[in-house]
């Protein structure tokens, strides 16, 4: 059991060794940057789609499924989306031996799947809001260099897509989907700043996207989202109208929400330290292990004890683990806390005898809990831990941005940076030149640590007023 | 509003006509079999799928991912496995407009992507029996007449595959299989067959091969799901082996479960009637409808009503939907006796003002129930529900099996047919081209409806000892 790397010395080689000892997922499949989700990866990864599932129900969106391929005649519909893709996409030509007519594509995101059968779906503005959401995997052609959940060529992505009444409605949308996704951060304990990305960095065919961005540290941020209004930029092209109430025919105006198995790469890269993974417990493969302490004379009535909890502990609904394996205690708790659960719970004779537990939390609190109403004590640690979590992750988000006055500012910055912006492309690529980064953009909300009102443009001539923009560096 | 064809006057028109009029599935998407899961044959998969991840995890079985892309290297290591596949396969050839160096298989079902990764995760006899499941989708290029969940390309797939120290762990890892569909089928309303298939028609690769047998009537059967044994067959091609207690290198005994959407097909076709789809209450995707009838003067008060006891249903855990739509109630009847729901409850003036509801189930039992104590008292309803349909569907179950004892017997076989059979091919060849269908195989427990001993072979010349044997026409 060979020690992590620094996190302060590398995030990334410290991130790779963390997703590789905690066995979150395995990069050994014989095809690059397409990884086998393990037992405990693949139960993160549930936690996280029913924290997620749950809460665009919540807002109104209905699961569906759309089929995977994607004929080339359909995916070539709208121009600028294609454009976007067309070296990212995976083909299917042939089945069995035989060429196929019409090629398939595998879907890099479900537009042009989804938008031909809404046209049929769609006749009448009582069709509408339609608000449907599925969760599939995604595939992308990827030539960079693919790093597990954060740069992959099977993608697994949440994607809700939505067709409304005017374009009003469909910022509307976007405003519940900005609402949604803070109630999940929330449980993610994730800090983040939805920013409206530049004309030059929007989604293809997009009329405006948002980022949903995740500052990591070193002034490097990781977008695990976006929300997208495409005004009738699709809808034109896919055929999908309907009859107003006064027997119009009109253009649906749509919008699209989507969230990658990124998330997952974050919560580990935010909330790890040097001991491993630390997870919320929403999300948590388990948020409760229980270590038998059994060395003693009482070895097997302590067992037994110990699986009396758990059983009490899981009826009540927790993800709890025992773990009764023949390895030393130490030797739990160091593989625990490299896995990332939040509590430990430990039973040993003193314990038992005194209708106890001793328990210990991934932030390093410890103490002891009665056995008497074990459950709701175990959930109110738990809910202290996500707490506790999420006070350190703000408060370390608060520290990760700085401001910038002028372009030779940006050299070698380590922060993100909040810069006045004219909105002019010009000034937006001096900006990204001198940061040798990105042009985030807008926020949508403004950052909490940003008081003044933004001076002169950052990026050189003077163009009229400004706004405060975000810039960093690539992950 | 159309009527259905006649279910007695031919299965498939009638099937057809209930899968798109109860939109449990879209099929106008523009690749042939390739349909869309609309929001309530997505409800009911989801649902199904639930049922049969809770009767797999009690079973021992832990759930992961594997890749969606096979490389063809990996695909073709075991001969018997690529021989079956060869002609059904979809073949990725291009990346964006890059030829890949090697070509990539979607996913037909897993055995070639996982076995790689088994080899790396066993070592050791402690690290099995490993055992795995996903819910995934797989790709079949079809070349017959497609049909909604019997026979499409892209196929909802649950497979579970395990590594065993011996033939004898995979032995009686097939018996908890069978065990675990048991508890299923229950849930499912389903009665079926397991039937070890004829060496010739087994999976490609394995030893034996278990098929699950469902009789739709008619004759015909439909194959839901297989259990297969393996032996080492896979394991030496792609090197599983183990150490073994007393430190021998061995090859591991792999078994696989795999079942289909087929079953959501099979639920439709079993159960169904004149007037529609009906679900047992744990496939529902709901359970129970609540119909508000406010024509009358207090319509508010009752709409009100009506909605107090849905929150109550709901937080309960049960899947209601409350219809306030526009329509006249005898249209929301229709429209979810056509759905399938297993339970209407009807609230109006009276039933607001006598505290109860009326009650209509899906096959025709009608009552009141107070509203004091309305979780519980659905829940009952829905089993007794459920308990209904599983008796009706037995009984049906019984009608379908006759015996023969000649070939002559078995031409224009209108039910499923036992026979003896002396388990020689060229007389299993004979049996099929009699019954123009398959020789399903020898049933791995005795029918219920067959008490005598088997006589001579049904095959032609006297080959020695027989077994009941199961014949059928394809669906």
């Amino acid at each position: 059991m060979a020690d992590l790397p620094e996190k302060s010395a590398g995030l990334i080689d410290w991130y790779l060794a963390v997703v590789e000892a905690a066995e979150l997922s395995d990069k050994r499949y014989p095809v690059k940057g397409m990884n086998v989700w393990t037992p405990y990866g693949f139960a993160a990864r549930r936690a996280l789609d029913g924290v997620i599932a749950g809460a665009l129900d919540r807002s109104g969106s209905v699961a569906v499924e759309f089929p995977t391929l994607i004929p080339r005649t359909e995916f070539q519909k709208e121009k600028e989306h294609i454009k976007g893709f067309d070296e990212q996409v995976y083909w299917v030509t042939r089945g069995g031996a035989t060429p196929l007519d019409v090629e398939l594509v595998l879907r890099p995101t479900s537009e042009t799947a989804m938008y031909p059968i809404f046209a049929l779906w769609v006749r009448s503005h009582r069709d509408l809001p339609l608000t449907v959401y599925q969760i599939v995997n995604t595939f992308r052609y990827e030539t960079k260099t693919t790093r597990p959940f954060l740069r992959v060529r099977e993608i697994h992505f949440i994607e809700e897509h939505t067709c409304q009444v005017d374009e009003a409605a469909a910022t509307a949308r976007v405003g519940a989907n900005l609402a949604s996704f803070a109630e999940m951060a929330t449980a993610f304990a994730l800090p983040y700043v939805p920013v409206r990305r530049p004309e030059w960095d929007k989604f293809p065919g997009a009329f405006y996207s948002v980022g949903l961005d995740i500052p990591i540290g070193t002034g490097r941020t990781l977008q695990i989202g976006s929300i997208h209004h495409y005004r009738e930029n699709f809808s034109r092209p896919y055929g999908i109208a309907y009859e107003s109430a006064t027997g119009e025919q009109r253009w649906v105006h749509q919008t699209t929400f989507g969230l990658s198995e990124r998330l997952l790469g974050a919560i580990v890269a935010v909330h790890g330290d040097q001991r491993g993974a630390i997870f919320p417990s929403a999300i948590a493969p388990y948020a409760v292990v229980v270590v038998p302490i059994v060395g003693g004379a009482q070895g097997d009535a302590v067992r037994l004890y110990a699986t009396g909890l758990v059983t009490e502990l899981r009826a009540s609904g927790l993800r709890v683990h025992l773990d009764d394996s023949d390895d030393r205690p130490g030797a739990k708790y160091y593989r625990w806390e490299l896995k990332g659960v939040p509590l430990r719970l430990e039973v040993g004779r003193r314990e038992m005898e005194g209708r106890t537990v001793s328990w210990a939390d991934r932030l390093g609190e410890r103490g002891t809990l009665p056995t008497d109403g074990l459950p709701a004590a175990v959930r109110d640690r738990l809910e202290r831990f996500d707490a506790a979590l999420r006070a350190r992750a703000d408060a370390a988000f608060q520290t990760q941005f700085t401001p910038a006055a002028t372009l030779a500012d940006l050299a070698g910055s380590t922060t993100v940076r909040y810069l006045p912006w004219c909105g002019q492309e010009a000034c937006g690529h001096a900006i990204e030149t001198a940061i040798d980064g990105a042009l985030l953009g807008i926020p949508e909300t403004p950052l909490p640590m940003v008081t003044e009102p933004p001076g002169a443009c950052v990026g050189g001539a003077d163009h009229g007023p400004t706004r405060w923009a975000l810039a960093a560096r690539p992950i």
